[in-house]
């Protein structure tokens, strides 16, 4: 008997038609466990699917029964989700696997994460029972899974709606922030895989699958250590073929590997390994998980530039010096725009106060007639890739709230980014709020920073660059 | 006769008895020229001082006789602001020298930093008729003085709050977002000269002064270009030697020298030669208005950590993984704890969720009594040169907003630096705006990325250790 039975099978895990919630607490509706019930129930699983709750005590939570014992159950069971002690996890393996289960996912903590031997003979003993009985193990250590499409979720607070990114990550918190904040900027999720310990299914298995999956189109990986490392090669390589990869690993250094095997008990690999690795994959690697969410921005919102050339237009002086200085830096290029052109905007533009060397510094003249007259006449020049509209708030002398003027953008013929700072200042946050979701809700890309906007934008640029030299060399 | 009054007679500048706001619109209370009344009003300067306002119009403006002619004002000027078109420039410098003016700032745009030779003219006529009638300019084209100390304000939105940064700034909206910036995290001015053009008072003028000021304790400086290079080297060493300077050239690239060809009418120099300048003389360089603030908050809120290793203390697993990779990549180091003080933190800590390697994840036990306990204990060991705490927000399963418990870190004989992501998600800012403010009002130094404090940390340490070694040389 192979226990490999091989990432095809993973499709079952992401489409369960009944799922329970073992060790679920029933008297304390503020214990973490509860986050899992108000998960499947804010995406509405019922309307779908089969829920349950389990725990020795019975009675009822938000309405449902709760079953003393996972054999009471009148169903067979397709998921589980463990709540259950580090100590009772094999048992609720033989248990589940008798209602038909074959994937338990195990947000158990007091494995082989701490440091402690009863951990590790508690998790490698899981692993044994689990292969005994056929069933696959997610976790543990972890929050499991988030598939929109099939209404799974670990919280409440995630959208319901499905996107193109599958992501892949060894920790629960750091799913959790992925998700949010990539919602806020309008990029959603097909599946999320939270993983930890990793004792069974592992970081391969799930991009193998994901690099297979028609509703994924790009994968993001958080990845804290490799299970194994020759198998994880061919999975990255084969992903990569197929689809954009963005890579986060964490415990490149020394701390970062300390922290990484108290976290997730892996090993973490060394920085220029994994640098190397993704270049030689061309494989996205970013730094953190807000680099991560503004390279996803990029790729899914900022339609792919034909080339390096931006047009910088905007608010401020201070604020263009420094924006070109920025985006020169991180590789861009910003044409000049020529005299004629120059001279064109002069006609109707405010001149003290305004310059038009590329950035465009248009604080002076801006309303929405001259906006769309300006950019219609540097549209009909024409020699840039790919437009940058920033704002700056707290640049002015006596706004102190904001209420940026948004502006249209949809007859332009090149992709448009936008950036504003997050809010930094009480007075401010309800009008850059306002803007920011003006501009998602309309799909725009939005970035917090120049920097991080010109670092995101250069990232997916590169990542461009290097398929078609490839696909030159064929 | 010799026009280089020096900078010691720039004192006079900082404390005016008296100050024309002249060329302010009467009719129309949104005007620009309205935001240095309000400046001026919002700090009290009336309490100290004498504020005239001049418009050909005559009438009042917020309960001020609004005189038609300077001439007309019954007292000698010592500080007059223009907000009169360009070609009224010179005119006004006869006038306001008859009154016995020695400074007049002027806002007004289209001189130099027009691509037009009439601007250019009229910038030459203005300088030399000052230098005729003794009087200095501060501009064209900025936005002029803030000085908190004798109630001298160009907008109503800054803190009336004294501090130890002296900041000359190229640009008017740079000075509005840095001032804004810092003080919402804590750091105040002792004088701020927005200064633009620099048709005669120039970068190297406020830096000697701003060196001898026994009021400014540090400076920052955001440069576009410069008027002569030979004096500014010796100003900025100058400066340098005697305080911590923090430099923000704009305008290091093509593009960025462009926009300050646009912006201020200056040459920018190239990226290598600011950056070997800054090494040299042992100023810290920055990249942007944020790292600027940072570097601040650092000077003026971490007291000089005595060395590079740092204690993580924070919330979360995945979080701790990258933070801890961003502080060494940055260059501090992560002193792992030892086995025996573990051992104490273990005794009282959930064992689950937590670990103590530093960083230390103690999100599973995070209240004021454990904190306190934890940190004590992590204070007897002692191995560290500062403490970082980290929060971030949205990493959790459950929840949507955000209530982040606060600590005191009062007792603890070692800096402590506190992270936490700015407000991304409304749901949460109202929380993240509490935890700021709380940890602002206490005095410490908040930051809101791993990596923007890291950054600001590292160099501030840099410059500290460069200084060491300096004088380990002497």
């Amino acid at each position: 008997m192979t226990m490999n039975i091989g990432y095809e099978n993973l499709d079952a895990l992401f489409h369960p038609r009944s799922v329970a919630l073992v060790g679920i607490t029933t008297s304390n509706p503020e214990h973490w466990t509860r986050g899992f019930l108000e998960g499947y129930l804010g995406l509405d699983f019922p309307s779908q699917g089969n829920l349950y709750l389990v725990n020795p005590r019975g009675g009822t939570v938000d309405g449902f029964k709760v079953f003393q014992k996972i054999q009471d159950i009148p169903d067979t069971l397709d998921f589980v989700v463990g709540l259950v002690p580090s100590r009772s996890a094999s048992q609720l393996v033989i248990d589940a696997a008798a209602k038909g289960a074959k994937f338990i996912h195990f947000c158990t903590a007091g494995f082989s994460e701490i440091d402690d031997e009863e951990g590790k003979k508690l998790e490698a003993e899981l692993l044994r029972t689990a292969r005994k009985h056929h069933v696959r193990i997610i976790g543990p250590n972890c929050l499991g899974i988030y598939c929109p499409e099939s209404r799974m979720s670990f919280s409440a607070l995630f959208s319901p709606e499905s996107g193109p990114v599958g992501f892949i990550s060894q920790s629960g918190g750091n799913a959790n922030y992925l998700i949010r904040q990539a919602a806020l900027r309008g990029v959603h999720f097909s599946k999320v895989i939270s993983f930890g310990n990793a004792c069974d299914l592992n970081e391969s298995d799930f991009l193998e699958y994901l690099a297979d999956d028609p509703k994924t189109k790009m994968i993001a990986m958080y990845l804290e250590g490799i299970k194994d490392g020759d198998r994880f090669l061919r999975a990255l390589k084969y992903a990569a073929e197929k689809k954009a990869v963005v890579m986060l690993k964490g415990g490149t250094t020394p701390a970062g590997a300390r922290a990484v095997m108290g976290h997730t008990s892996s090993l973490a690999g060394s920085r220029d390994m994994w640098e190397s690795l993704c270049r030689q994959v061309n494989a996205i690697q970013v730094q953190n998980l807000d680099e991560m969410t503004d390279v996803l921005v990029t790729l899914t919102l900022l339609t792919a530039p034909a080339g390096r050339r931006a047009l910088l237009f905007g608010g401020g002086g201070g604020s263009s010096v420094i924006v070109a200085d920025t985006f020169e830096k991180r590789g861009m290029t910003l044409p000049q725009v020529p005299k004629p052109v120059i001279n064109k905007l002069r006609e109707f533009s405010q001149d003290a106060g305004n310059f038009f060397s590329n950035p465009i510094d248009y604080s002076q003249s801006m309303d929405q007639a001259n906006v769309k007259r300006a950019l219609d006449i540097l549209m009909g020049w024409g020699e840039f890739d790919f437009i940058v509209n920033f704002m700056v708030p707290g640049q002015s002398t006596r706004a102190g709230s904001f209420s940026g003027r948004v502006f249209k953008f949809d007859h332009l013929s090149r992709p448009v980014a936008i950036v504003i700072p997050p809010a930094f200042d009480p007075a401010e946050a309800d009008g850059i709020f306002r803007y920011i979701n003006h501009y998602v809700v309309a799909g725009y890309p939005v970035y917090f920073s120049f920097d991080s906007a010109a670092c995101a934008i250069n990232l997916v640029l590169t990542y461009n660059e290097r398929i078609s030299f490839r696909q030159g060399l064929r």
